[in-house]
């Protein structure tokens, strides 16, 4: 048996989200059945990060584990070539002990968020943006991220439906930069709660419109409740980034 | 009568290209279509380029004339609202000379070809990026690019379908860099051959993978006979940059 270390592309569009559901295509389900095509087996696929609906990653990690005996390079062709036509793609893979998990050895997760901040709807790039056709204030967005920075108890920026133990995370870093006719957003902590970036992002937005100002988000933060979220941004702009190891 | 000058951008992905077809959607007839529901008009849309299909365009310019008093603001409006959902979009209108044609008044059109030149094939760029799973020379696409550059009968490098009365094109400029995973190829000319840049990007391949060298390139620019082309680079790499009036 062989544990299996797996970094992953995907538009999240076609996909009910990365966890396997019983009523449409996951990334999970996705790959756990090119990995039983290919060697009879069914493997659980376990990923650093269990993406909503519609969100997308860039370098997701995961882990599997097979008794067939493989090379990596015959691994991830053969998982490449049985997902078609899924949009997801294996971009390396590498042998890993038997204690190293994708979820539970993780020590940082990095994620990006695209907002398309012009007039016109995007084209190209539909489903892989968030459109905000109002032009935001990038300098007000970063001062009201600042407050975000640190140990907090993120509970207004959770969703209902998060299954994390505590409320209180670590954000270690929000970065928001202008590129071209979008704005980024970049954000790593070690984990995040479920819809903590949408949310984060929904709450900077509306600072960037003028809607809310930094001591807002102050209060929104303090308030420790769902009901003083502003807005969460929706799944098309996320991307998950990557992920760390010790 | 008002010309409007539209600036626009479409994933060509869904498209059979950029002119009226009657076995399928176009960009032309996709906008035509969207201006006569606004206005009742039955106006040509006239483009700087005909793009194939599969071809994107991050800004084309094009002109229309309509009868119907509008300000520019309803117009892109108006058009955005209607194409929905075909993946093209209007940034910008404006206002133009009666003589002011798309297309004969151009003085120079700029197109971008993106390849992903990585062994994994794309997942969250598919149908926008050509995959070339082997890496590339840089250097030596670069120094066969300045083989192309300047005055030239570019019959190998022209589509046996082309309408141009001659196959001689200046080429200002082929830059070529590698960018992440992607290697992006930009041309610049005042006019291109139907299929030109597609064919100098697949020979330009051909060179960075070690199959063609300097001479080879040479070679087929002299022979001035399309049988002489090493290969059509699919349409999906592609993009109309921008066209620029005097």
């Amino acid at each position: 048996m062989t544990r299996w270390r797996l970094t992953i592309e995907y538009d999240g569009g076609p996909f009910l989200g990365w966890q396997r559901q019983d009523h449409g295509p996951t990334v999970q389900s996705t790959l756990e059945e090119a990995i039983a095509r290919m060697t009879g087996e069914r493997a659980a696929v376990h990923g650093a990060g269990r993406t909503d609906a519609g969100v997308h990653a860039l370098a997701m990690e995961a882990h599997v584990d097979i008794a067939k005996p493989l090379t990596p390079h015959r691994l991830r062709e053969g998982i490449n070539a049985l997902v078609r036509p899924a949009p997801v793609t294996v971009l390396a893979v590498a042998p890993v002990a038997d204690d190293w998990h994708a979820r539970f050895s993780c020590v940082g997760r990095r994620y990006l968020y695209r907002i398309l901040d012009r007039r016109a709807p995007p084209a190209v790039d539909r489903g892989r943006v968030w459109h905000v056709p109002v032009t935001l204030d990038v300098e007000a967005m970063a001062e009201a991220a600042t407050v975000l920075v640190g140990r907090h108890d993120f509970t207004t920026f959770r969703s209902v439906h998060c299954q994390s133990a505590s409320p209180v995370k670590t954000l270690d870093t929000v970065e928001i930069e202008r590129v071209g006719e979008e704005i980024h957003v970049r954000a790593a902590a070690r984990s995040f709660l479920h819809h903590q970036v949408r949310s984060m992002v929904g709450c900077l937005m509306l600072v960037g419109r003028g809607q809310w100002t930094v001591p807002d988000m102050r209060r929104a933060l303090e308030a420790r409740d769902r009901a003083a979220l502003g807005l969460n941004a929706p799944p098309e702009g996320l991307y998950f980034l990557g992920a760390s190891y010790s």
